[in-house]
């Protein structure tokens, strides 16, 4: 059944979130000490079973200049033209790695370089990952929504989102590629890292972002119970104090601020039966954005979205904006 | 936790499913008659996003000549070789269809073709399918384990794995393709299909069955309460006076007794903690596999078994057997 | 808890739901080749542990002329006075069947006779049943909600609404029995098909519709995630192309849309604490009725609705109509 | 799934319940003073809307002398042969009442007096009863299992035992029932009730005993988790010291010690995926009862049983040892 | 997330229940009939393994007089001042009853004499009691929510709220505690009884009504479907012709329609994730309330509320108002 | 329902875990670098709302000398005799930290010094903590049973346990409490936290370990599905070659093989119906134990074990060996 406001009421819902003092100071302080921290990036060719696909191990310097890893895959030279190749970064949902090699061929079947990226100190519920997380882990619930939630500086998501700003980056150095054609996206909370990314670096040339997560995360506490925002509700149930700071440091990763700053195309989806991201926090941050736009709603779907057919559409969008 | 025996008595335990009399001729039956019903393998090239694979929406005569729908990928020409082109069948996992071309690249992607089988009747769960099965469908539990499970002729598996063998002479009649090198794979209710594939297609170059399904089913029904198994035991629970022809019945289509008639070299796979498929159950269509045999027993899994784990192995093995 | 809007808004609710085009059309063809198809009534005694009642084995051609069962139980003998007996016509909920003959007892020993119609392809889950359902059975999610649903034509309630208005003309057609005086009662499933009946053959003396499923499906769809109405979720969540198809197949059984057409006296009930069937959709159908009706209200029931109240004044309300 | 032994070993396995000292003589004596306690039977005609069989609203004293309710429910006059009709005394599963008149109508129907006697204190879960429990209601989980269940002499299964005897002398006081020719039955609890029943009044002429709850009590608080097994446990996680007492009361009423005492020919069933009553219990009771008896067996159901097969099984049981 | 309505609308909201004629007139008869009974509280020192608080065994006489068991517990000696103990009375959730003497140290350690009265006839489920319910328990749901219920002298709830106004009666005879310094604290089932306290006996000091449960009966039923408040629910669901009557019971005991009788300082909390005790229902009772008042409102916390922060805010609000 | 081997085979149960090699000198050594990093115990006094027990909240410096928390309550001075106080070490279960100060009064108002030692980077749960761990937090599961479990070195149950030893010498290091009266208690997490304490600082007085976690987790793996031991499983799931490394990390601080080290008198407890922690488990641990031992077992209880039963027990014992 639907989960939140009827589709109607969500084209003309405006989120409610509030920006916090020193948002971009916040950020480009973030971006300019992660990229002062230099650090190579790294590529280490893969054997796989594959033969229409090859895959290189990359380690690049993500927040702090802190090694995060990633896999590029790219069609194999005979499939290649002359010039670089458009480039897909792709960030990973909730729990998840960046997998094995062999796993999500797509965009690299598609023709693109393909930069799929880790996700520090996650990658063991539902695809494996090599990644840690260096920060401090306070007292938190399970999961990483509390992973220092009582400042922005020591939150979780400073460090990934920054990952996400320095994987564009790294791609974008690597010889092959083409560093003026660069997309970014994901699923769930690698859609939430693909408006970061596009907010962080906002002359990316497109962002998709499929049922993001965390955007309009005070509403999203209070419509839906399921994880992993409900680690939020948890933390606060037992640390009733620190509600003020807790949803001050979220403010500075959600995604309806963050979308704000995104200049590039984007493309958007929202399913109406997600429980685990209701629609009208996707809406909120879609509303929001500051570049083109345009939205797929599933009717239908849960927090699957659009499935094999947002990720069909999502290489169609980004072919009419990267080429390839 | 473990859902059956200790591994070490898993490697002791043998099935006490029993061979129903007449069982060969059932098959050889079913096998004819489908053959004698002709009905061409028709192929229509499919738009896609990809670039290194392309995709053809096959149709090719089933059970009794009916058409069943497939996709054949293959590396696109600039990647293959001279000589025809070795094939992996794969079948489909219970619930699910063939699903959109650009889903499952793996195989075409490791150099292979890859004829992708739709199952009838199912593709609505979680992915999407496009075959209806034609056969009567009485008074039964919602799902296709007790669709005319009162007699071996009527029984929804006779029409599917009737399916499955017609899928390898249809692959065995492409242009392109290597009618010598054809290996039948597939997960759960797809392995099933594989096992059964093997049984009645002896001279095919490879199994792998994966966690498969519908295997000693008297013990599955004893030991799990989870579906698909557990549409049998509602059945049984209401037609209470059914239990022998049912059980009859599901004796032709088990994965013990079809395993027996195997001769290509197999790889199988087993979760410990597997509560839809319990581990006793592929072992005992293991230890009765007619031909030479592997196993990989993944501890700490449940029905996913050894996932992308077990597909990497799957392309080692199936090149082994079938090169490519 | 309350599953719907508030009693008074119930009161005051219309359903949005439209009628497709075509439809009279659609089910005049639909009984005319039913009835063309011929096929005869079979009576056969059956032995019972009753001393009150006696049983008859019914035969009758359905849909397509195709064989559907159905128990006919009547007061012995002794008990029947000169005239032909009132007859009550009763169809099945979701899952089940006729169940065994000294089941369902109440019509028969209210002085009627019970015509307890079997349900196609159905009968397994809670209750058993004897008829198979010969549609083709297309890529659909487990139960009977999306079989065929892509279009009117070969969608499973065209056929099970057929064997229901074929049920009234087999009664009718029996010695011994009023044709003057026909109900047709169900619940749930049963109640919609007895509103079917209703339209389709809508001189009727009477309709029990307790808490009946399939009204306002569109609704249905977006207010409830319980089953059957969630297996269409599922079937659109990955054939998410189809929905318009499938929505229009759907307006062709909607009880909304047949409510219209009924004219004969209407006994209705709705549950405010229904899951399955959310009261809104019931009052839609309710008040679209065209015939004179009556409304039970249950404010702490679920899906069970008025239970055994429900059946009494089912009884009640049918004497004062057919007498009896 | 099976919840308990192979059947093979349920064949073999006898319960280690222990009788306790002076079980005879607090039986003998409960019966004594409630039939000592006096009070009549009264029956008062009930309006319904059958028409082949009438129903009296009947009052007995059941415990000391308690008022007690029940149905009566006989076949029309006009039904019956010159003698007085065989009874059959019901009983009821927990949780439920005696219902609504018009339910049950199966052992009416079949040519029996059906005296359907209520449940002190239940009655409000899945049917309605009309009768008190009159004992204290000491600290206890919800439910009945732990009602006095520190001592035999308060606990509620004594009250509702006595209550099952004395149904049994209130039927053999009516006029036009013969008292030579009385059957007890139930399901579940009422199977409890039927075998205690058949312990206090060892002449009655057949027992029933369908899924019998509350035999082997200390066994099946081990192996079973559901309720109400598990009140009990619930009961003692928080009252640890009482654990000897409340075992030693519990054996009181143990189907295993009271089956013991039957004499009258007894048909019980167990059912083999049964997680509320474990067929082991069940099995205690059947071994040791001291009368003929009789065991269905039913391998694929759970708590249900043999539902109307077992209830069709019952009649002719009954119709073996009382005629009618 | 959130169960029920936004916060400011719950500051806005007024509860439509209305009050039973002769309110007044019953629970003056309740309370005067039980004090008329007599009977005397006892103490008895208990041993435990604490140095810094001692423990007695209350006996006190409850509704009609009979026995209702406590405990009592003090500061050692050595750290009470000269006069008398200002005295806190606790009442227990549902399920619990006064526990072990060693558990619930806080108000003690706070330096108040705390009398924590046991709940008749529960003290099971979580916590032990040792107190009897005397009242016939007619047909019910398992637990006491219906134990009574089709009449005002017969519920549950007049004893035990009778037994509440009678602890502080007890607790103003003991020699050591200060009368004129008494407060009434409770949680859940526990805040109900200190509001019925405060209304039954308005001189005391202080209230204080955690989540307190039994408010505004009418409108939690309609939203939530959790227990005890859905045992009504069920209770209702058979006994479908004593709506009225049910109601009209639940009025006397009704959280708003004792608030206004009380005349205490009152402190309440309301959580706004509590599926239990829906928040609207709490603040019904608030704004009811007829002294001074102060609500706490959690919006992150389930049924737990405050837990400790609202034990610590308690302690407070009574040291305010009591000294001590 | 009983989770585990009945209980006479527990008793005869012996754990098959194994010792690392270098498992001595893996804790040596990180206790000696932990008490090389220095540091100093800081107390701070803490308002309370308490009169019989004063609270201090006390920083001492753990794993590496890092800073963790904890309560140190104790009687107020008037209650305190000449000498120093014995004191009780407790630690908390999974999920949990050290609480606010006004809660867990147990050990305090029974005469102890209790310090309450706080949970590195959990306790927000159903307690809240306010210490941080400092680990980095690679690929893992949310929890903290797989942070940094692919080596002995980096997990967190070193950290912890060293927090836990260091707690012991923070003790003992403090005015006004007795160094040669030292007891570590704990339960669940918080026992196996006990029993490493005890092996590493073999000379405390007396040890508690109430359901202790963590012992025996290769068996605990196999035969449970409930958190926190499935954490392990599910990372397992995704890290199949892991298998062994993290299973050797796990033997380091397995309850079984630090058990083996322990020589304080000590009192274990465990629960027949324990889902979390199998019995078996406290067994294999138990059994191994180097000192005099006593076991508490509770044949009804799930995971609470015997709740305020164990602790008192836990104050007997405690006194038994310490006096106070």
């Amino acid at each position: 059944m639907e989960t939140d406001l009827p589709e109607a009421e969500l084209w003309a819902h405006r989120s409610s979130q509030t920006e916090p003092d020193g948002l971009d100071a916040f950020w480009a302080g973030t971006l300019a000490r992660s990229r002062a921290a230099g650090g190579e990036v790294r590529l280490e060719p893969v054997g796989t079973v594959l033969r229409t696909v090859e895959v290189d191990d990359v380690t690049f310097p993500g927040y702090d200049g802190e090694p995060v890893r990633a896999w590029l895959r790219r069609p194999v030279t005979a499939l290649r033209g002359d010039g670089p190749l458009p480039v897909v970064v792709e960030y990973v949902g909730y729990g998840g790695g960046r997998g094995r090699p062999e796993e999500s061929l797509l965009w690299a079947s598609a023709g693109y370089a393909h930069l799929h990226v880790d996700t520090r100190g996650q990658g063991a519920v539902w695809s494996r990952g090599d990644t840690p997380d260096s920060g401090p882990a306070g007292p938190q619930v399970p999961g990483v929504m509390t992973r220092g939630v009582t400042a922005p500086e020591t939150y979780y998501y400073r460090r990934l989102f920054a990952d996400a700003a320095r994987a564009v980056d790294a791609a974008r150095s690597l010889d092959g590629l083409d560093p003026a054609r660069v997309a970014v996206v994901g699923r769930s909370q690698g859609g939430a890292a693909a408006i970061a990314a596009a907010a962080l670096v906002p002359d990316v040339s497109a962002v998709v972002a499929m049922v993001p997560f965390l955007c309009d995360v005070p509403r999203a506490l209070r419509i839906t119970d399921a994880d992993p925002f409900a680690e939020v509700v948890r933390y606060l149930a037992t640390h009733r104090d620190e509600v003020d700071a807790v949803l001050a440091t979220l403010a500075h990763v959600d995604g309806v601020n963050l979308a704000r700053r995104g200049r590039a195309p984007a493309l958007f989806s929202a399913a109406l039966m997600d429980a685990v991201v209701p629609p009208s926090t996707v809406f909120g941050a879609y509303h929001a954005y500051g570049g083109p736009k345009r939205m797929s709603v599933w009717p239908y779907n849960g927090h699957e979205g659009g499935g094999v057919d947002d990720d069909r559409a999502a290489v169609d969008f980004v072919r009419e904006h990267l080429g390839g």
